[in-house]
């Protein structure tokens, strides 16, 4: 596919961290007329200046935001809702404006309660990342091959629509899937939070204390990966999403349930076909994440 | 390290599949007298045979059983019982025998129920694994650096227990920790058998079909690698050890709840406590892990 022209477009990238920092050397790479940086780090713009991630970049937003036709949030999602609530004069009055949250619903709504008509407010949330944070963890391929959600609702506008498409396909993505904010609310809490969640509780379950590092195999180490959590983000995604991801627990708990009972009854026939039914869900998940 | 001599030893692995083939494949690097293959399939023996990861080989183990001085069993829990009580007339008298059973005071008090007093049996658990199984997934280098884990028991003698323990150095093992049968049983269900519960269990607790392939980032694929389970070993791994496993998934459930509880009342104040201990904990087990 051809590079589209992005010569015309100033783009405003807010929040040079892990996400924010990626985004900002992916775009770079499109010769966009401008990228700025905004982070309230004066020390992370300066970091992000002096090598070359933006082209102009400042803690105080007014000066940046009055120029940019694309504004890129990239902050957690009580954040990005009060960015864009407190600085709502300072945009173009037909800026697009898009976020990474990982969580939709409540954020658009919020937006979408104070933003004027003319401004376009676009979900968007890369499934991309790693488990360190901050500018220095940024890396220009961080969305290469990933798959990117948009949650477009009625009131944004089609062009609008398809330039983030444009956008984040540029930047490398390798599918960018439109679903419903809600849809995306009630898919992320089993796909992504529940996950989270499991790791959170195994990691805190231990009570063997050190001499279990002499024990643990590959499934321990894997499950509990993404364990050393953001709390602060993660706080927030998990309480914006209760219900949802409450929802996906309990379901998950049964499941916990039937297993724990088959153990305890030492129930061969039936840990049998819970594990079939797990490897047969497992290729199944296999084969379609090959074809995604 | 110099490799210790082997030269006078005729070892005998039983069950050439994943964890036997690899046995047999980085013990032939030892240069023992012979090395002997068993396994009930005959095409897998003629495999192992054509492939030289066994000196000889056969279906009926009489034959070899006479002469291995050390027969490691690479069978699952039951077999491995029941290969013993069957053979028990045909091995040498004063036989070492070792297993790689992932549970070991069932094994060990069967075994040593019938054993001859002067055959000795030293429970053993290489902490190395794949996700396929059979002799086409073997690798000489399986043991690796890997730890692994030997249960001795009083009536073991010194002399057959250094043994092993040559061995395990000598096919790779970077680390061979000695404990009780008991606390191995313990702490594994822990670090070994409740990640895979917990696997299983969200790989069957997902509702959303196939349109949730392209939302699953790193966490969900993390969690669920090993749920393409065994179906027939785990469920002995598990009956085998049911008491100390419905201790463990007890405990996570308790951890689960307390996050739920932290959701559902949207306590993002508890929610950052939970995430700060689950980063402590991720982090010391990483340094525990790096200085394993």
């Amino acid at each position: 596919m051809e590079n589209p022209d992005f010569s015309d477009f100033t783009i405003a990238v807010v929040g040079l961290g892990l996400i924010g920092g990626s985004y900002a050397m992916a775009l770079k790479r499109l010769n966009p007329h401008e990228i700025c940086g905004i982070d309230m780090d004066e020390e992370t713009v300066e970091k992000a200046l002096r090598a070359g991630v933006i082209d102009r970049g400042c803690g105080n937003p007014e000066g940046i935001l009055k120029d940019a036709d694309l504004v890129v949030i990239a902050l957690y999602p009580e954040e990005a809702v009060k960015f864009i609530k407190s600085n709502i004069g300072s945009f173009k009055k037909d800026v697009v404006i898009t976020d990474t949250c990982g969580i939709k619903t409540g954020v658009i709504e919020e937006v979408h309660s104070f933003l004027p008509g003319d401004m376009d407010f676009i979900g968007g949330h890369p499934m991309a990342g790693k488990e360190t944070k901050g500018l220095q963890s940024a890396d220009s391929d961080l969305f290469r091959d990933a798959n990117y959600i948009i949650t477009p609702v009625e009131r944004n506008r089609e062009k609008n629509v398809e330039l983030i498409c444009k956008v984040v396909k540029a930047i490398g993505c390798k599918n960018v899937v439109s679903i419903t904010p809600e849809e995306h609310d009630r898919i992320i809490s089993f796909t992504s939070q529940l996950p989270h969640v499991i790791a959170v509780s195994l990691i805190n379950s231990g009570n063997a204390g050190g001499d279990i590092a002499l024990f643990t195999g590959g499934s321990f180490k894997d499950v509990t990966r993404v364990a050393a959590i953001n709390s602060i983000l993660w706080s927030q995604l998990f309480t914006l999403n209760s219900d949802n991801l409450i929802d996906e627990i309990e379901r998950f708990e049964e499941n916990i349930k039937t297993i724990k009972k088959a153990i305890r009854t030492e129930d061969k026939n039936a840990l049998e076909d819970i594990f079939n039914c797990a490897a047969l869900n497992k290729r199944k998940m296999m084969v379609l994440n090959e074809r995604a």
